[in-house]
């Protein structure tokens, strides 16, 4: 790309757009620049567009003046970003004044939402006007974008979980500043726009999912019905190596049914961290933390080794006969327990409410910890998994509402991992040894995504305001990463600097990718680098050898 | 495109293929122009490809000699254009010799197959090595291609329905000559090919889907294991006007999941062509046919005027609460018949068996008429829906193997409904007037695709051997498509005569596929025509008045 004229891209916005939806100053940048990652990227401006038509006309002028923009819809990429995009300098294109719920079809059981629309505003809007049916929620908080999420297949706990799977009809604004519909959508007065998502003819929306190929404007998302019933369960597994049977026992309930929404199994420290910080005191500063020190830990909050929850709905009758194949299939493993509406007002869960049902003060201590998932497995937004984030931090941070104003330091590495228990071992086996050895203890979740899939999310967390942390930190990301793909478990989504470690030479795949984004953005405006690999005048060398990947980029 | 040297092409393809698998006699030629449509188009050669690297020669060389090619599984698309390709001349890529089955995974419940592989095939090797986990089988026939229906979006009847969604990991030969693989396939030994649809970055499996932009060489099918309990059920509706709540009530079901596979909902005429032919001698030949006669053929086959069926599946809990809230939900509205294998062996349906447990006279009929359903809501393929094609002929043919032997004309039109009552309602007053006046029974079908769709299927049948009644079929159908786009309920697919009137000017989604088309096949040799507009000097111009359909390509 030719050296792009910001000075007279951003003249030629303040032409189109009103005055405070342009911001090139100083603090405003900085702002931007702030993430959990060890190193974050510096835009040179912010745009506010408010419409899919000012959108356009943005996109069209960054061609003339080729401005490099990168959109987002919340900027909470939490651990994977945030609003930062892969180069230095590009144009942030914030949509988060495009916050309309523009459709709530309460007979069909749809929204069609912008991308500003948070988690929380929608389900306020449903608790509203539409009571009987569910968002899905992701742990990304109440204020993270539902749409900006969906299109990195963020998932969420529900049986609607898997987002591309209940995205129903997008507007696209294209690189050259035309907009289209997908699906049925460019058929005129269609019906099935948001009911049907492949319309007739080639499906073009997997394009505009991880990608940089448009920008999203518009989503269809499809809402579940509240179920007749729902229960939460919990199991504690104490032995370590009980988690091959639990996780195969899990996926035969999975496929055959009785299990329908996300099931997380997650180990002792993944629990804990929820909870409380890194034991400084007790562990004197030692990682992995010494084992008796986490035997303490798991004795304080009554939980396992490892540790499943999930819910189960239905009607009534599902409900009842899942139960019971749920305690024969852990029969041996660890005991079920299980919590719903009728015998635990959420409100009253830690009002010691679980005390008048007989259930001890570990118990209730278990479930305390599990807490935050209860909300989630019914649709309900939450920070509390955000608290996890402070694991690290030698003292708490003030404020908890806004993670990147505090110093936590955060790095998902999420392999998508067949959902067989060998599987689950074989990858805890690559990543606990290469965390141990950075200094970092492993926190670890398993989440089954669909019949046959989980999501392996394993969290670096660390004090951004160690430098020696943060580049122990990005060592470990790269080296887990890098094993984690030789070894055939490649991710489900990654960070904006992690991005080039996907792309390889010689990749068939990767060429037709370069061709998509040269057919469509021959320009390369759009967030250049963030999932297909940039054009330029020497084809792109991977080299793992290539240096720290602050600058990778 | 300039003028292809066929002859020239051939000879370099006589090169690199084996003897027997270049075919450009006349015979053959007239074989695969065979089409219940009005008109075929007649191909200028047939190739049979063994591997995907021949298929990757065999387009290299096509693009060499800029020659068309049209790829098809087994060519049984029927109903929608079987083998023809949408122009005159072209190459046809037949895939059928391609029939291995390459993977079987019983833990993860998945195949690997290649577009030869038939329904027949899958059935008989999955009965053998994988008896715990069922195929899903569409009504296309034992002999049609499982690849070749899924990539049309074909649907089959078990909860596994919408093949869109069972299908995880396929290879494509591009236009270019190369093959990728999508999803996790392109990262070296990735573990989570066929479990996990999406990889990591932009998704473009929906690229390959009714399309000319790839041939599909192998796919990746997920595979439903056998549930622990299975119902039939069926629910005659007398009156025609309980179809609107019949449909809302059934989407309510869906929705909730005590529904879980595809409904049908179909008309009077629909199930009783699948037991006879149009009575030519009650009717006087008349259509529509007149009141009495249709009333008569109501009570012959014991059918009402709307006729549910579908299945119930689950664990032995799931299926018994299900039944109850079934009955519920169609109390005032018809009486639903369960029948199970317990009560049923599927053999003796026709012996009588049904005598033996008190079933009446007519009921057996009905259940009988209803049968073909039975077997496919268990993925079991059978050829008894063909038989229905024979409806308008002036008598039955002599051999039910090969329909297109036999004078069998048909033509699908198949609009995707949202499931409300009222839709469907809109949609039959729509479709009804048009195929009374151009003298064909409104033989009628809504299946709910998924919780929120349904797809209805209209079939004209008619005598091939009748020019008078071909050119009826052609009017009507284009009279009803037309109308079905204007009021909104644009079709799920399209037979390749009728791809041209999807196509309007000025549309931006259309101008997006082209530039995809552009990119990856810029010598437009693979199938032109098929979805995705041609290019030409001229823009494409659609107009409805333009002639007859015979002759618009």
């Amino acid at each position: 790309m030719s050296t792009p004229d910001i000075e007279a891209f951003l003249r030629a916005m303040r032409e189109v757009l009103p005055d405070d939806a342009v911001c090139a100053d100083a603090t405003a940048r900085d702002r931007y620049a702030r993430t959990t990652q060890p190193a974050g990227t510096r835009p040179a401006a912010v745009l506010f567009p408010a419409t899919t038509e000012e959108v356009a006309a943005i996109v069209r002028l960054a061609n003339d003046h080729r401005v490099a923009l990168y959109p987002i819809s919340r900027g909470r990429n939490l651990g994977y970003g945030d609003a930062c995009a892969p180069t230095e300098g590009a144009v942030i294109l914030d949509l988060g004044r495009m916050n309309r719920i523009l459709e709530l079809d309460t007979r069909l059981g749809y929204v069609v939402i912008e991308p500003g629309v948070t988690q929380q505003q929608l389900f306020d809007h449903l608790r509203r006007h539409a009571p009987d049916y569910w968002m899905d929620a992701t742990g990304a908080g109440p204020d993270a974008s539902i749409v900006g999420n969906a299109l990195e297949r963020g998932f969420g706990h529900t049986p609607y979980g898997d987002h591309v799977r209940t995205t129903c009809g997008i507007e696209v604004v294209l690189p050259n500043g035309r907009a289209v519909l997908t699906g049925f959508g460019h058929h005129a007065n269609a019906r099935t726009v948001h009911v049907y998502p492949y319309g007739v003819g080639p499906a073009v929306d997997g394009l505009f999912m991880q990608s940089n190929l448009g920008i999203v404007t518009k989503l269809g998302l499809w809402l579940q019905p509240a179920p007749r019933a729902f229960t939460f369960f919990y199991v504690k597994v104490d032995r370590d190596a009980a988690l091959e049977p639990v996780i195969d026992r899990l996926r035969a309930l999975r496929m055959d049914g009785v299990l329908n929404s996300a099931v997380h199994v997650g180990n002792d420290l993944r629990i804990v961290s929820s909870q409380q910080q890194y034991p400084w005191e007790a562990a004197d500063g030692r990682t992995p933390l010494p084992d008796p020190v986490r035997a303490a830990l798991r004795a304080r909050w009554g939980v396992g080794a490892w540790n499943v929850s999930g819910s189960l709905t239905g009607t009534r009758d599902q409900v009842r006969g899942a139960r019971r194949m749920l305690k024969r299939a852990m029969r041996g493993l660890g005991r079920v327990v299980f919590v719903d509406d009728a015998r635990l007002a959420l409100g009253n869960w830690v009002a010691g409410a679980l005390g008048r049902f007989g259930l001890g003060a570990r118990l209730r201590r278990q479930l305390e910890a599990l807490r935050p998932n209860y909300g989630l497995l019914k649709g309900i937004p939450t920070d509390f998994p955000l608290q996890a984030l402070a694991w690290r931090l030698r003292k708490a941070p003030a404020q908890w509402d806004d993670p990147l104003a505090a110093a936590c330091g955060l790095l998902w590495i999420s392999p998508v991992v067949p959902a067989t228990g060998e599987d689950a071992r074989a990858v805890l086996d690559i990543v606990a040894p290469r965390f141990h050895e950075a200094g970092f203890d492993l926190l670890a979740t398993f989440t089954f995504i669909n019949e046959r899939a989980m999501i392996g999310i394993f969290n670096i967390s660390f004090d951004k305001t160690l430098s020696e942390e943060c580049a122990a930190a990005a060592r470990c990301y790269h080296a887990v990463m890098d094993a984690l793909l030789d070894a055939g478990y490649p991710p489900y989504r990654v960070a904006v600097h992690g991005m080039a470690r996907l792309w390889r030479d010689d990749d068939t795949f990767q060429d037709l990718l370069r061709d998509l984004k040269r057919a469509l953005d021959p320009a390369g405006i759009l967030a250049p680098g963030r999932y297909i690999p940039e054009e330029s005048g020497a084809p792109i060398r991977h080299s793992r050898e290539s240096g720290n990947p602050e600058t990778q980029e």
